[in-house]
């Protein structure tokens, strides 16, 4: 199933598909798509009962309420290399705080005074059942209700220069697009093999695949239930892979006006035009 | 106006009292006290017309549906000092998801496998109307809803030697004491003169002032506005005077079965034992 929210921002309300793609009305079912709702949600759903929404308006996230961000850096080994940094013993956690979530459409702001605005495409994890000190891999697996895109937008200046503590830079206005679906975990076979792309006004920046993961999903999602409990609702940004900004022959970060898009197999395509705030 | 919220852990209803220190049910007025709900409280409450509540149940945090807890480190001169690093020239900035924040009271649970678990007793700044790029500490002021306890409960090693990124030691369950009450900031004439105290078993170990702090509160709130946007409910955890187990000699770090009070000026006191999780 892919889940999504269409609507005006604030406004959304909840839509659901199958294989073929069609588009149903999931209002009848629940009124939003929110950390509570999911698990129902994902019980299973009879669409032939659903009303076909023929031409869906703007896509919202795909969650309401989005609880916490949970991202990871420097998971994949190109990444990590271009940035200088050496590959981590064990996953580097950080936190956007959920009100930077928007639509995957949605104009992204440049910060008043960045100069250093940066793209991350990852995958990211939605968590569907509580996950807490889980033992394995596999317990793990059963806690992830699906994937979508993510763009883990980055000031690098405020991440990396301005004090300490990566989430200066993270934490901006708009500054996590996640969308336009959610594709439950059941319809990803193996979520270590699909391609992530991101292209900044039509220029391919980066071009990777989740199999150069240095920690996988299921991994993660036991690592952290150990540091903190995952709840229905929250979304984990699993790392970028090379090819940002700031690791590029000439650092050529966002400036008003470009355009950026993202995609990932299965997930779908954000495109954000970027503002000045 | 002290706001707080009483009743079984999820199931809390709000109270309001005037400087006479009697608890009224602040039912008539609002369902509860949340970031959506708090301006039109602040905006004034008849206490006359509401029910009087002789004798509140355990209470909860003072506000339902907290959006991001934004914290800031070394933010006092003396415990920058006590933990070896130096004075920062601008706040140093992390955050703890919401879902950290329990009651005053409530139970703090040690994670598992953890052996330097810690404390920090922290002035928590309430924001009451939006902040985005605020252009003084005058408007800084006029966005504070007002002022409470926060226990900010730190796991050192997963802090500080688990791969970097502090986030990873500031998140773990129940690791935010918050309330019992929060007093609004009309009530509290100076902000930077407050005595914070806090005992492990009796013992006093940290006892400080507010007056200590490096950046003070409105320019906290100023600073903070122009690398994300503070909301309603938002708090902010402002940073911790001497005194932390880190710090001390021996490095005395909680234990189940220790139990810690904290206490600042004019907002009350908590109590928490501490669990095995």
């Amino acid at each position: 199933m892919r889940l999504a929210r269409h609507g005006s921002a604030g406004a959304e309300t909840p839509l659901i598909s199958g294989s073929d793609g069609v588009w149903h009305d999931l209002r009848p079912v629940v009124g939003d798509l929110t950390g509570d709702t999911l698990p129902s949600v994902l019980a299973g759903v009879d669409l032939d009962a659903l009303p076909v929404v023929e031409r869906p308006g703007r896509f919202g996230p795909p969650l309401s309420g989005v609880g916490k961000v949970v991202c990871v850096g420097l998971n994949y080994r190109q990444h990590a290399s271009e940035t200088g940094a050496a590959v981590p013993d064990e996953p580097i956690v950080f936190l956007k705080a959920a009100d930077t979530v928007v639509g995957p459409d949605d104009p992204v702001l440049i910060p008043r005074g960045s100069v250093k605005t940066d793209y991350e495409v990852e995958l990211a994890v939605v968590i569907g059942r509580e996950a807490r000190y889980l033992p394995d891999e596999a317990a793990a697996a059963a806690c992830v209700a699906g994937y979508a895109i993510s763009n883990d937008v980055s000031e690098r200046e405020f991440q990396l220069e301005r004090g300490g503590q990566w989430d200066k830079g993270k934490n901006c206005e708009t500054f996590n697009p996640l969308g336009p679906w959610l594709l439950t975990a059941d319809e990803v076979p193996d979520p270590q093999a699909l391609g992530l792309r991101l292209s900044v006004n039509g220029q391919v920046r980066q071009d990777g695949s989740t199999s150069d993961m240095i920690f996988g999903v299921h991994e993660l999602v036991r690592y952290l239930s150990h540091f903190m409990v995952l709840r229905p609702g929250d979304v984990i940004n699993t790392g970028t892979p090379a090819g940002v900004a700031l690791g590029l022959a000439g650092t050529p970060y966002l400036r008003a006006g470009d355009v950026v898009d993202v995609e990932i197999d299965g997930l779908g395509r954000q495109r954000q035009t970027f503002e000045e705030a």
